[in-house]
């Protein structure tokens, strides 16, 4: 099954699901609010002409793993880590799936593709088989980073909560449509050249182990976002080192998921 | 002046301005609340018999400075920093002036004097005038950490984001009555034992500056949280190392604001 919340253009959004490939509403003004409210999934009225923004425009919970692909974490000269290496970042840095990434023009800006889990249900203190049994769905995310900011002190986060510089989407699909442990491709292309190409099954820590693992110190709600980390391949560890240019055009993709195409927008 | 959120037992709530050493109704649920409303602070009904509880039970952003007090980045082994350390947790680790801190016990938990600066006005790409400008007042933290999550993996966030692990509160004096930069003595006790003592005049980053440089990437609303970072003496850089056992009270004072009294409670 495909969620998302879907609009027709500014003022409108509705939490939807794709039925025979139209969206159909469902009673919430976005996904993460139908998500809080825990009903079944019952199509209301088709919606011709809407399409997917932002799925989850206000989680209260943002909390992203790094290091979780062993090529990436080899890339960053590291030892494969013991425990998932977690931040946190604010709703505010998320954007829709065809929204301009907009940041200012002397910022080192560098991409990050990434499989981000949807919570659905409330865990705290859950096992893995808890946590798995508390997942909403899967979608796509980049988790745009400010790398000379990164690296200014650290702690990652001046680096990585830029408003409005992660975008996630298209659309959320619940487990029965996608398993992430048997494997599902992700890429990355800026410009249409192939700049991260990884598979999910090779995450260091899978999204049930990192949802329970997270619920041992704090609670996870209905529409709650887990960012899963970024393969190898992204900008900073090029040789010389690459950063997204004003106009670059960035997709992220996940094979049963889609993509997200967002065009970067530096201001002088 | 002296803002808080009073109650007089489970279930109420309210906004308050202290008035001759009586506290009378402000028009909202709660301080967060009140600061977004925007509104003069017109003093309402007294409330005989009400106290203060956690000012902020929900604010959009808890962002925290590391590494901001010369001793207290000594006592790390590092050098002073040219930018803030700077990383987010959740509302959900907050909790009241005089609640009970709840942990497991075979964690490593450490205390963290703070002062806090709250947010008054909406800012983004604030100056540092404009920053000083939006602070809305200070009030008393303690960014009790877990050390052994927080030194797990580099960053720090699993060892600082808790549920209900940060007091904050009593009041928050607005800077009319209180003027960190020109220096308020911050002190921790541990069963009455003095285990930090700072000044605020000795902050590498005053709080002004901080806030500007965190609206540099992100808004910050009225009812934001930004912790000012910890002096020297935490338990981690005794020799031996010593943490919080249960039933251990930590008190944690600012003069000119008050004091947090909360017991430490592990579980099994």
């Amino acid at each position: 099954m495909k969620l998302a919340t879907v609009s027709r253009g500014a003022g409108t959004s509705t939490a939807a699901v794709l039925v025979d490939d139209l969206w159909r509403r469902l009673p919430a003004a976005d996904l993460g609010a139908w998500l809080l409210a825990e009903q079944p999934a019952e199509p209301g009225e088709p919606l011709p002409g809407w399409g997917p923004v932002n799925p989850l425009p206000r989680p209260g919970k943002v909390i992203c793993c790094g290091l979780n692909y062993a090529d990436h974490i080899a890339e960053t000269g590291r030892d494969l880590p013991s425990h998932p290496t977690l931040f946190a970042k604010h709703a505010d840095t998320l954007l829709g799936p065809a929204e301009e990434i907009v940041a200012p023009k002397d910022v080192a800006l560098d991409w990050e593709a990434e499989l981000a889990v949807v919570v659905g249900r409330p865990i705290r203190g859950a096992d893995r088989d808890e946590a798995a049994a508390a997942i909403a769905g899967y979608t796509v995310a980049n988790d745009i980073s400010v790398r000379d900011w990164q690296r200014r002190t650290v702690q990652w986060f001046q680096g990585k909560a830029w408003d409005r510089t992660t975008p996630i989407g298209p659309v959320v699909v619940t487990p029965d449509d996608l398993d992430p442990l048997a494997g599902v491709a992700i890429r990355c292309r800026v410009n249409g050249e192939l700049v991260q190409r990884a598979n999910t099954r090779t995450l260091v820590f899978d999204c049930a182990t990192l949802l329970a693992y997270i619920s041992t110190f704090t609670a996870l709600r209905p529409g709650d976002l887990v960012l899963t980390g970024t393969p190898g391949g992204i900008g900073a560890a090029m040789d010389p080192p690459r950063f997204l240019a004003d106009g670059d055009l960035v997709e992220t993709e996940i094979d049963g998921i889609g993509v997200l195409r967002n065009r970067v927008r530096l201001l002088p």
